[in-house]
């Protein structure tokens, strides 16, 4: 027999590392690994010396309808330009957040027609719609984005912040059907309170943003989720934890039984609560920036092995610097600096290795979404999903060069070690030296098929 | 020199227990603790034998004007009874909850002209009126109540439950004047939701009214409220706690450094959530009766030393017993019954000794309201406030005989070993033997002078 | 090019499980693992069907020279049909503990020449001759051995228990060249005095073995190991772990910064301390056998994944029964039969799932013996040792059947579901269904390389 | 009737503080405590203004006959003159080590005969003598010492460090007379080793005491000591701990229900290991002075409620300066600064309040030991000892002005805020500024009654 392509390098899974190694690809899938020796005449050979091939990572979090300007060929080519081959698309989208089966198959339809990656769709919670979690729950949707807070723009898309009854009350059908329930968890009333406050005082500086969401919004959230979780044995993912402490409440419940699990995002781990003097009112996304103390937590917390995964909540909305801090949007482009900015600061500075970098950036979040064995890690059987990451090759951040259509970066003109040379997914490049060049429409559906106690 | 009365019996403080030892008075204080021989002469000489003197109970926790029937004369009627020497009045009074310092005086001034025994306010923590949280805070108020649940009857006296934003932006004004916030800590939303999701499925029998407040929605408020006190360092008290790890969660906070305490009552520690089968719609109190392994584990926790007080949360309510068992008040007469009922499930069992018996009755709910060392032991300089206690007398609890304008106990027919004989407010008898000797308006208002840190 | 030998079958490594899937080997390598049609020819292609293909296992406690029968030939052709494909065999050697680079290469050429797995030693840590510590540590051992309880026997080997100074002198030495410390933690002199005290009373009675040796003899060891591993930065492993506690004690070290890692060993998750009335005195090993209560702790510890592996201590002698328990020797044969009991209590039971199963035979011992990627798992580039065991295979252990040169089994008659059918040392097969088919003198000697931290 | 004594000043005790107010005192006993207008005519009335009237102090560690110079007469007459009314003499006597109920009357007769303050004896603990825990236990002696380290000088009195068998002996025979056992925890066979290091090393100046009894050897020996008392049920108390971790081991066995207790000494609060610096040899004790950072641990514990007490360890020797550390003696005089070290860096610097003191000098030790409520309150039926303070004078420690027999203090002109005025046994005063007026011979035996848990 053939196979269709042999790529060799410095193979990264998240078990281990191994050098000059070669993976097989056949049909979009990986059927070998090991010395190229032992592997059948393929189709196209790709050395890529000692040049890092990771597992393409796998994004839990993304908005890619929630702007008139985005979409998934935008989304998904910016994706594909940062490593990340599968996105998990949030239901905020403009139009209406999608719920039920016909919402979910439509929005699948649709994106499979613009999408260059691989996606799967989370599902909305919605207070007025609950039978619809249970009629998706086994449509292959990855679970339901609930709010506590009405986040930026949220009003737009048909979701808002749900209070504790309508919290619970969805947490039981998402229980019932053994499905995952994700959070943004910051508390509506005591942001809402503080903003009303600094309004009225006219402490409406950029600053204001971070001082009127103070660590705690997010913590007892947190708690009041995880007590729910507990009473229903529901599994809970906290998206965008941005407090150290969060994750010794989320350890400590998992130590007590509790299936829960937490992601951060790389502006945590990047950047602190001071950053809007750099970049102005780019700095703004929920939750907050946090202080320097957090930022370093973080990163401790992440070597204790007390984080699961790194996503990028993805939301790019054009540039505005409205006078009150209050009037500018929240949220920021991410996806296609993710996979570099966590290498940089994280396997470059000497923070995690490479193993540990594979798991939280694909690993775990396939197995969270019921997408692994499918994707997630470099093993037999999986998707040939690959991002090929040059570890040693400096660049700059520079918006101008990226593809989301927010025009900017909150990082932009930082200095990063570590560059996404290629992207592959199923076996086909769709990346390669700054060009994306997979075609509109490659990108496929991928459906939960069950749940992992990560 | 002479003085008023000398007291002889078993002195218990909350430090130790005192054979044989005399308690001389003078102008309603103690002057002198120690052997009889050495005092000099005085008016009147009690010898009370082997019997017990403990310091009179001081309550934080007492609704006397929220039923037309009950007022002060008879809810201090009761209070003498039961060995209690000083109540701290809640605002949940029909006509409205008293929360400026017009307010209060206004209380203050009808209660002295009913009360046997002395008193002190709360003052009422209201989102419209947030003002009045400073101006009252240095009038001698022992704090401020405030609701996370709206409980039976809570909106016929101007209290709602409030949000979130609600209860933190009171306890930022709290924190600032160095006062004591004191929480109804229960999850609105989430038994709104329960009540709704039972009452359209029919099920209203007595045992839903537990079923639809199950344990962690009490934890949860229990959680946010500590969450906010710990941001601002306010001083928190939990009120009627009913749920064992309630208190796990305060003491871990309070090991962090958050400033908070918690009480339970008598009925958590006497009974359990199957009481409705003896006592129908009697048993309903918020929160509610838990199981009996909560019921254990809140002796436990005393054992551990892990609670601080006790408190009777009396609510006397004309008896009705409603088909649907959300139709019937909650809220239960208990201020006659509790020195009795913790004494005997604590002492007269063995659970605790009569010193820790006085600290969670008298000294510890003393210095959290800042009455101590006017109130709340058996020291030289204390008010002469005692209650006269036989440890081996044994009776039963009936309703007929109890003062309450309720007409019922939830502990009908209870057998009690421990009875209080007489009950002294500043050196004067205002109770024996089954009849109330003060006379109306004998009591006085007690003003709060200080913070403990307990 | 052409291949070795393909194996496919149901593929469990420490990271996952591969439902037919192909391993390709070459010069005793593993050189791809995939779809069988991707491979290049072989010159054996063998199919298991459905059959589990696991990594051999890796014991890191074996004493092959502590009785004049067993011998090498003997241990490794047991553990050959026990599926386990390299022993770490311990310096209890009768004609001396093994010490110096001289006396290992001594021991390490004679193994080489009966030897049928591969085999790795451990060093003696002997207070008389400290030096040798710093002489062989870059020689391949895989640490050391001290007793702080002179076993059985041991001082037929010239080893005895240390006193404390001595542990602490040896552990800095320990550190000093950054190798790994194995101690047997029992108290000496705790168990000399009950035993003293036992025999005076005339209570020599089998039960008397476990009862003159509580489990607090062995946590009060491994207290102290641990503090010592602490001041100094060592790397400790404890052998043969009993009691729950004892790793409550070495996973909070861990989380404060300690290098401590511990075994158990498959008696003490089978069997109870009640298993001399089934077995006689052959239920004698040190430490005992504990509570039923403390054998279900252990696998509780095993699912909350602190266990980080398990050893058979596999010290066979030859069977007697004294009047007097403590006259008979402690230790029993167990390697031939470790694969089998964890399968069968473990996987076959529900407790673990497979890849646990391969992390705590395989893996992570070869991690702490610094022998990965070498040995423990199923991945491109390691040696091609495998246990092919059928999962539904029923059967019974009988000692007639077993290798040891003991003659006798603790589990004499045990029901086990979960059976070794082939073994694998380098891709060469030296067990197939019953017979012991690899020649004296293939097993080779494994130099440990590095240090993981577990 | 008249009283003997009135006693009027600020009155200080365990559990609150009492301007201005009086103590009658008759026959030797506190028989009034109050206002001095109630009390009877007195034969003699002191009035002290503002300055506090404490409770004397209760010390559970001196060594009065361990040199030839000190004697009962001196150590007693430094107690007086530092405010120490009860001194609990450990049997490290030269002659020999009383362990046996003879033993322990000869001495308290002998003592009777000296002392002017009262005392208590505690037993040796002897593991060639362990008949004698029995035989002894119900004489009135306050526990047994027992040494896990060989301290300077301890051969001197027949006491050596025992080892983990005989200390297990030990405790066995104390759990079962319900009695306490009072361990010196430092581990000899590591100080052994590192000494002899050291010594070989030539390595004998005066930081080699330190060096060679790192914290960990404090450590591993409290472990052993709770793990015995652990398995036992056996009430332990450590003497003079000096490591912060020490206290976190006992408070942890505490909330797991051992009975364990810890006192610390003046000179681990005031000083560090860099004290040599300062006095030469002066400084060495066991266990030694720790770092800076130990030193305010120790604060930190006792702000936090985690020690219960704090003892003298009084042991005054001649000062010599051996050229080799190691051969200069080690213990300290220490009894007359005790009071004044610990209220100067604790109450006037603002470390903890009165009460507080009150209770680690006093009320603690007494109930540990069983003497209370004769000793350690100032409550009604205790005996009237009495330490008065002047809790504004200024002073500095000159070893000349004290009285040991050492001639010399570690504390050499140390400035000190708070100044012992006078001091009371049982009435009587046997100081005033500067004499010590009580005769030779006023001090009695106060044998233990009952155990306390602390
Ligand atoms: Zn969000
Ligand atoms: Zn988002
Ligand atoms: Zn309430
Ligand atoms: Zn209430
Ligand atoms: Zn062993
Ligand atoms: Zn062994
Ligand atoms: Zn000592
Ligand atoms: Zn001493």
């Amino acid at each position: 027999m053939t196979v269709d392509t042999i790529l060799t390098g410095k193979v990264v899974s998240p078990h281990g590392v191994y050098d000059r190694t070669s993976i097989a690809v056949k049909d979009g899938k990986i059927v070998s690994i090991g010395d190229k020796s032992t592997m059948p005449p393929a189709e196209e050979e790709v050395d890529y010396g000692d040049l890092l091939i990771l597992p393409g990572a796998v994004d839990t979090h993304t908005h890619s309808l929630g702007t008139a300007e985005e979409g998934h060929w935008n989304s998904t080519s910016a994706a594909a330009a940062g490593g990340v081959t599968t996105i998990n698309d949030h239901p905020l989208d403009l139009g209406g957040a999608p719920s039920s089966s016909d919402d979910i198959y439509t929005k699948a339809e649709k994106t499979a027609k613009e999408a260059i990656v691989d996606f799967s769709l989370l599902a909305a919670g919605l207070p007025e719609k609950m039978d619809n979690i249970i009629e998706v729950a086994d449509k292959g949707v990855t679970g339901y984005k609930m709010l506590m807070h009405t986040t930026s723009g949220a009003h737009a898309y048909g979701m808002r912040a749900v209070d504790d009854g309508e919290l619970y009350a969805m947490f039981e059908r998402i229980a019932k059907v053994n499905q995952v329930g994700m959070v943004h968890a910051e508390n509506e009333w005591v942001i809402n309170y503080l903003v009303d406050k600094y309004t009225k005082e006219g402490k409406t500086y950029l600053a204001a943003h971070h001082e009127t969401r103070p660590e705690f919004t997010e913590v007892v959230s947190v708690h009041t989720a995880i007590e729910f979780a507990r009473a229903l044995d529901m599994r809970l993912h906290i998206v965008h934890v941005s407090v150290p402490r969060s994750f010794d409440l989320i350890m400590q419940a998992r130590a007590e039984g509790v299936k829960v699990t937490g992601e951060t995002c790389p502006h945590y781990l990047i950047s602190n609560e001071d950053h809007w003097k750099k970049v102005g009112s780019h700095f703004k996304i929920n939750p907050p920036l946090r202080s320097e103390d957090s930022r370093q937590g973080l990163w401790k917390k992440i070597r204790e092995g007390k984080i699961h995964m790194v996503s990028s909540d993805h939301a790019p909305h054009p540039g505005v610097e409205a006078p009150n801090v209050f009037d500018n949007p929240s949220g920021s482009p991410g996806i296609e600096t993710m996979v570099p900015l966590v290498f940089h600061e994280g396997v470059h500075k000497g923070n995690i290795d490479l193993p540990t970098f594979a798991k939280l950036m694909s690993y775990n979040p396939a197995k969270l979404m019921g997408l692994y064995p499918q994707k997630g890690s470099i093993e037999v059987g999986c998707d040939a999903d690959f991002a090929i990451i040059d570890d040693k090759k400096e660049w700059n951040i520079e918006a101008k060069n990226l593809r989301a259509q927010s025009g900017w970066s909150m990082f932009e003109g930082m200095n990063i070690t570590g560059k996404v040379l290629a992207t592959f997914v199923r076996g086909t490049k769709v990346y390669q030296e700054g060009e994306v060049i997979g075609e509109k429409g490659y990108g496929k559906w991928v459906k939960k098929t069950r749940n992992y106690d990560l």
